[in-house]
């Protein structure tokens, strides 16, 4: 998507660390114009394999799945990071491993929400080692879900874990990828 | 809006201690066509007010904070619970406590986003005691933006913290509020 390369070379902001900042429109101040337009397109690439549900994890994923979901016109579910006093009933969940603050986190989703032959479209901001996503696919197994694929706003590619879900035959739709960065510049793949 | 409490009647569930169960449609699933009509009600509330932004907190109020962003046109920005990593630069912050986890929280959001002459309206999913709309209005306050107003999906009238907002003479706006509700019924504000 051209135009989430324009805005992560006109608005994002490489930090040390392999971060990549795009609080500005991405995932702290959200341009919901772009946000819609990024919903529109998650929805010309899989409007078309019988997606019945879109998921995500909580927080910065929600908005771009809701998007995604307005424009398929299917639910959007989202994992919460931790079991919290109003999920009653039985729960699937998942251990994540988060890179960036070294630690891992339970997502819990209700079973009530994820049923055997829903067609999941898994979305999210950012796809770096991929732990997240594979929580999330974890959750649909355990639903007896399929998994239509993914498709996230950034991928950073150099992290490979887009790659390794390619590689086991997950379709994956980036926005944009990007191979390499450093404060002096960003390269995407072609 | 007849449909929320419609929805709130078909779907919701009353549990003890004052909980209203809506994960089905609002806060852990989302009905996502639902969701369009949300922000395009709020936009109509609000659509002459001269909104510059939309501001919520993680997690639960973003995808409608998102539709609302969406349907007036302005961006969304999201309050996080915790300072992570990558917000750089200066940030406000305030305390809010919660009556559900009885424990009390930050809430940060980045000086970059919320800026002198913003006219913002505040939205989110539930409004009991009003403490983290008043959390949000301090963060408003720290950064000389105007609230313009409060939309809220649900109010739990019977907690008050909605009519102590508009006793200050802020315009609180609720698609749906509840003035009692228990297991064997629930009662809507007319």
């Amino acid at each position: 998507m051209k135009l989430m390369e324009e805005k992560i070379l006109t608005e994002g902001k490489v930090l040390p660390g392999g971060i990549l900042k795009v609080g500005s429109f991405l995932n702290q101040q959200i341009d919901t114009v772009f946000l819609k337009q990024m919903g529109d397109e998650i929805a010309r690439l899989f409007g078309s394999q019988g997606v019945t549900k879109v998921l995500t994890i909580e927080a910065s994923g929600i908005a771009i799945a809701a998007a995604a979901g307005i424009s398929l016109g299917v639910p959007m579910v989202f994992a919460k990071k931790h079991k919290t006093s109003n999920v009653d009933g039985s729960v699937y969940s998942s251990v994540v491993h988060s890179y960036t603050h070294n630690t891992d986190y339970n997502i819990v989703v209700s079973s009530d929400y994820l049923l055997p032959g829903d067609k999941v479209l898994l979305v999210d901001d950012f796809l770096a080692n991929g732990k997240a996503l594979e929580g999330l696919m974890d959750l649909c197994a355990q639903a007896g879900a399929q998994v239509a694929g993914v498709s996230v706003a950034i991928e950073k590619g150099f992290q490979g874990g887009g790659d390794r879900l390619r590689a086991k035959g997950v379709r994956v739709e980036s926005l944009a990828v990007i191979d390499a960065m450093n404060e002096n510049g960003i390269v995407f793949r072609k």
